[in-house]
């Protein structure tokens, strides 16, 4: 089609990361990134559909939708347009949190824009560099750990489409910016993890030594702090430092409230080991009540460390699934 | 009088926005500001006064209380004598985040410093540059988005006080700081938004292009996270960043927890479009009960966008008062 | 033994602030500190024992458990070798935020890393400086102010360890960073400041420009908003600045949700005089409910500013301690 001349056609390898390594299934699957050195229109096809047990999902090809969505990643400067194909009998929509975007691709009722039930719509998210505007003042571009969701489904803030699973992950990077060997998305959502809850808690695994990167997102209508056992991060842009005398605090716990949204890279197990490790919520009654998931850092040849099986049988032992987990395998 | 030889006799719109644009009406209002290049000290006289429902706030003269009461600003170095008036039945005081005050100011009962019903009290708040202590070590100045508000009325804390509107925004600026076209507070104080629910929340104005500050300040016992569509800061303290390497992070969503306050500067409608932009906290049940409201974003020349007043007639529609909206006009 | 052949024998108050000061009595205690130059092994033993009130504490000696424990301070680079002595009949642990740990000294039950009633068990905390990876990214070093606490008494996250007392403050230093005067740790658990409420709340003491280093943690169930009047810090890893145009905002206001923590130094009285400051949750209904101590400020010579012993005789008249307040003895 004569619009699409100068646009590259996306390779969905390019922009997204394997889904199963999103959803934290055990298969290793390498990253494979190739930015164009200028920025460029990518366009993506998103399929909303219907998960058993009244869920909802986004994916990236009709029967493949996940909970949470496909984790998005653009770099700065890049648009990327998404055609959203509604396959269930519900209104709903795609509202993105730091892009750019006309009010025809809010997402929201309030702008009227919203796909109706088995309507398909295009979203266009735009994104720009930081612009020097002198003295020392940078108007922020649009680099970071961002997210998108439903905005539409049962009420004008699509809270039942949020609480369903409507939801996943959104990056934009810079150039420079160090690709990881792996990604996990986690969205702390109501009691829930990735709408899940212990034993049925994503568990995230990579090798010691691979460079991990997090992208947490908290949504619904509770306070959470996300943690995570034996790494930290700096409350940076990317987790890491920009220099010896950088005065930003390095934590390993942060809150995750409703809306928010942030991301940091961490090497597995770097000086403490493989093994199992916990991330949850320290919220003490949300973590007892299955806010928690495992972090298996495997040994450098993949194999599984000393003791690793043992905590792993003891945190399904001790998490007895109640009637709210969800067994169906709808996510990898 | 002698002792105000030395002292400026303060512009109100010297240090103050407009109150019309503080609480968000329509009208368009230029923001003129003309710091001294040496410190100063300045006066105002505030009033606290009842308002219609029970409600309470400051103003800058009888009868002219709002709530949030005004948008106070003065300069690192500079000094603000505040003359409060209390023209209610009820013990009560003003008591300042960020800048500097000796117990006498304090606000509290704890320190017998408040106003007794009708009497007037004089705070007097101080500010200050960072100091440079070697080593790369500066002892911060008081340069940022602070807030005020009763620590007396009712109980120690002034919980009623504050329950009822008794609270403003405070902004201390560095003299090279880049002075905003409009400036908007906004509260989050339990379930509403300055006092107000959906659709009676503010709807702030201003032209594409233009340089807006937003204050937020938040109250009560609830947590928050405020939220801006199609619009974005870095986490520092201007909303900007600092330089090419700034590891500050860029968010659209920010908790504004009881008693914290944070500020930015966007460009209206900047890479996006003009258009009726939500501002909302992303608690879902909050913005579902009516903590919602409309950044109208203006063509450059201030006429409406298309689409824009449907959008407006959307949110009235969609947002039917309850019986604790305040339709008095009594803030702007 | 040979094994200790290069390992110096901790000095307590080589590490451990003096407990009277962590607690927040009115001795006002020197602290000395001799860090070496080089990385070190440092050892110490704590006692986890029960406390009046089915409270439980950690403490360095037999009889000697406050809430909370003891503030343990290292250098980067270090490592802590802690032999936990659990003088209790609960199955209990240590887990620490910020260090480098393997999964022995997890401190889970997932990883079968906890003393069982009466066992004593050793955990290693290493710690490390950030790492240059080159393009202006540093991998974060372990300086921090951190925390400790139980994570396997009652159930898999201590849950009932945390609630009854088991937590403490832990700083990471650089060998650079400035060692304050005083020391204090804030730990907001549920609706009780160190596990007491107002007016039993710990009144911490400082001489006016004394340096003084506030360590606050968060626990339990609830979001808070920890508040110091008069006071205020940047949001960096020291509370400081790094530079004329760092960045970073200024607060003296900031979430303290579980898990959480952070730390600062102010100059105690500095610009605002001596006397009875207030620090306090800001969500009104938790300092409504004692959620608030006092930050006295004596004179530069140690005698008591005007006013002062007024504002604290209000303080404890206002307060009437409720069933819930415990007057025993047990933290100093």
């Amino acid at each position: 089609m004569v619009e699409h001349a100068q646009k590259s056609r996306l390779s969905r390898r390019s922009v997204l990361v394997a889904p199963a390594a999103v959803a934290g299934g055990a298969v290793l699957t390498g990253v494979t990134m190739a930015p164009d050195s200028v920025a460029a229109v990518r366009q993506i096809t998103l399929y909303a559909e219907p998960l058993a047990g009244g869920l909802f999902g986004y994916g990236l090809a009709p029967g493949e939708a996940t909970i949470p969505g496909p984790l998005l990643e653009i770099y700065e400067g890049d648009t990327l347009e998404i055609e959203l194909v509604n396959n269930t009998d519900q209104r709903l929509s795609i509202h993105p949190h730091g892009v750019d975007y006309d009010v025809n691709s809010d997402g929201s009722p309030l702008n009227a824009s919203f796909n109706a039930p088995g309507e398909t719509r295009t979203y266009v998210w735009r994104t720009r560099k930081q612009v020097d505007i002198g003295n020392n003042r940078f108007m922020p571009g649009s680099a970071g750990y961002w997210h998108y969701h439903d905005h539409a489904m049962g009420n004008d803030h699509g809270t039942p489409g949020i609480q369903k699973g409507l939801y996943g992950g959104l990056i934009v990077r810079r150039r420079a910016d160090l690709i990881p060997d792996r990604q996990f998305t986690v969205v702390f959502n109501e009691m829930l993890i990735n709408n899940k809850k212990a034993p049925d808690s994503p568990m995230f695994e990579a090798r010691q030594g691979e460079r991990v990167e997090f992208v947490c997102i908290g949504h619904g209508n509770l306070p959470h702090t996300f943690h995570l056992h034996a790494h930290r991060w700096a409350d940076t842009r990317t987790g890491m430092l920009t220099g010896a005398n950088d005065p930003s605090p390095v934590i390993d716990t942060k809150n995750l409230d409703p809306g928010s949204s942030f991301g940091f890279q961490v090497l597995a197990g770097d000086g403490v080991g493989p093994g199992v490790w916990m991330y949850h919520c320290h919220v003490q009654m949300h973590s007892d009540q299955g806010m928690v998931g495992l972090f298996l850092v495997r040994n450098p040849d993949g194999s599984m460390p000393a003791g690793a099986q043992a905590a792993i049988d003891r945190f399904h032992q001790h998490h007895v699934a109640g009637p709210q987990a969800d067994h169906s395998n709808h996510h990898g």
